[in-house]
């Protein structure tokens, strides 16, 4: 099943860094890439057509708020995700496992499922593998994500139990799938523990999956424990899969993840940051409300060539936030996304250029840490 | 001063109706227009870029909230309004005095000018004519108006003090005028009374002003007493200045008072009620909360060529709505605007064509009245 529209072709690589194209139905994905996060079917602030003219490539929708409003029975009514927020580039679905973890007001776990009361109206909703998928063949994204539990990432007691049932729940996973245009992602757990990480990693890889995730990372580990848990897991991942790491991240993260071998990134961070008035540049965050930018009429930053910078001053974009205009959320969204994207183009063309180590400490040199 | 950069040509008469082209530093404006309000210096929640989409010919800022945030002077200190918010097209400012009426905590008027507590922190400001002025050739806008006082509208005798007033202030706006590459346009006042409308049309058309405003109406009157007043009120303004009617409106608004006249129009409601949920069509406002719409994949309007309505259905507008996700605000009001401006476009079309008794008609019967 789904072999040919789901190939992945490497192009180059250097050390562990290595730029391909992912193919879906609905496109090809470059890698490495960054998908912005359209949680509830829409990328916070912007229309489609801003989206199409950032030049994204791969966008996120999450199972868990996606399921419980509108619902995924209604999507599939009116034909599916792509169709129903008109966007016709690949999408990825999360399994809902993160948000069940994090987002909802009371959880129960069993080793069929678990159950939990929505974040929305505290009613009581129960997910398993089997559901998960079938809510995600209802959305019909292209990347399906198999149903996981993201343990808190110290506890190697817990993360034992977590990372078992999450290798069970993988195989149901891919037993439950019926459709044939839809690739599903397994994903590693383990938290913060070499052993843990490596028996994950070699259980996914040992499944018929077309693309691994890396989950559990980012949720309060320090960066060098995500980096030694890369290292740990891409040692083991198959060279001929995307690597998926979840939910991250920052400049800093693209440029040091994909020199551990990742892919594929994915973060609500530009559009969040965005509406706390934040911007991402090359050289670290920016606070736009501060009052040193009240008469500032260069851009957010002399080289980005977003439609943001090329429009608008720190001075005008200080004003709309100072007003609270609604427009700042929009230009800032633009400006983090395209700050995103566009530092994973130049990754990609130096890879392929094979001066990637030369650009990452350069770019690591220039970069206030966050 | 000023009378070949604001040279009104009138292209076409029908009635009372007329379509023409009014010159301004910043581009033609072609009349009948609506404009589309940018209260601090931006239309809410749209790009710059998307009001050009939408063939946007004029919009309005307004001078009191201008003056209070971000200030005049720093406007100036950036090189004007037009260069502050990027918008190479005509700009009208208003000249403060309705939001000092309406929206500052404390006002005390006296014959030289207002006294009034700003509503963001309470701090005491006053505008004369000078300074209303003074302030609007800071922001630099192509069309300014004369500091006027805007009264309730059936208090005859406050109604006759009021526009005294305003008839003095209009003569020291023009004598306080400095810069040649603005017009100002002076505003007739005098409530619901036709005796006072026609005194103060007459005195407002025996001054020196390239343009004039009809100010005081949509306030809380009828529209029979509008239109009333706008009967009066045009028959006694001279045919070669343009007429523009503030704070109206609706497309109803729109269709009639070009009947009786009027050429440029400017109202918040597109945006305002996009904030609220309301889509403004030709046949009638829709509330697109409403449940009904949740399976409907139609677009809003199945005539619209609006981006909205050529990407959009209504289910997804609702579901965007229900979620609480802002780019409902930005799709309502790319839809709303459009409905205004398509509407102007069609008006001048029949005005030229001679047809527009015709259109009028048409349009108002198939219109569910607001």
């Amino acid at each position: 099943m789904d072999t040919l529209d789901f190939r992945f072709e490497l192009n180059a690589q250097e050390g562990k860094a290595r730029t391909g194209v992912f193919h879906t139905p609905h496109g090809e994905i470059p890698t490495p890439i960054f998908a912005p996060v359209g949680t509830q079917a829409t990328v916070k602030s912007l229309t489609k057509k801003q989206l199409k003219e950032l030049d994204t490539r791969l966008i996120l929708g999450n199972t868990y708020h996606l399921y419980l409003r509108p619902g995924d029975d209604l999507i599939a009514e009116l034909g599916g995700l792509h169709k129903f927020m008109n966007w016709d580039g690949p999408i990825l679905t999360d399994s809902g496992g993160f948000q069940v973890f994090s987002l909802s007001d009371m959880r129960q776990v069993d080793e069929d499922g678990v159950t939990f009361k929505s974040h929305i109206d505290g009613s009581t909703h129960r997910f398993t593998p089997e559901r998960s998928v079938a809510i995600q063949e209802n959305l019909g994204s292209d990347i399906m994500m198999a149903f996981d539990e993201c343990a808190e990432p110290y506890d190697r007691e817990y993360n034992i139990q977590a990372m078992t049932r999450t290798h069970h729940w993988a195989e149901r996973c891919l037993e439950a799938k019926t459709r044939d245009d839809q690739a599903l992602f397994g994903i590693v757990q383990g938290g913060v523990f070499p052993d843990l990480r490596a028996a994950s990693a070699e259980f996914i890889a040992s499944l018929d999956f077309p693309g691994i995730a890396i989950g559990g990372l980012s949720v309060g580990e320090t960066k060098d424990e995500m980096h030694a848990m890369l290292k740990v897991v891409n040692e083991i991942l198959p060279e001929d899969k995307p690597r998926y790491l979840m939910g991250v991240g920052t400049p800093q993260d693209l440029v040091e993840c994909v020199r551990l071998g990742i892919d594929i990134f994915d973060c609500v961070l530009p559009t969040r940051l965005a509406r706390h008035n934040a911007a991402m540049t090359d050289t670290g965050r920016m606070n736009m409300m501060n009052a040193r930018f009240a008469r500032d009429e260069r851009p957010i930053s002399d080289t980005c060539t977003c439609y943001t910078c090329q429009n608008h001053t720190r001075a005008y974009i200080r004003h709309l936030i100072s007003a609270r205009e609604m427009l700042s959320g929009t230009l800032l969204s633009i400006h983090n996304i395209h700050t995103l994207l566009e530092l994973a183009r130049k990754i990609r063309q130096s890879i392929q250029e094979g001066n990637f180590a030369q650009f990452a400490n350069h770019y690591l040199e220039n970069l206030n840490r966050e």
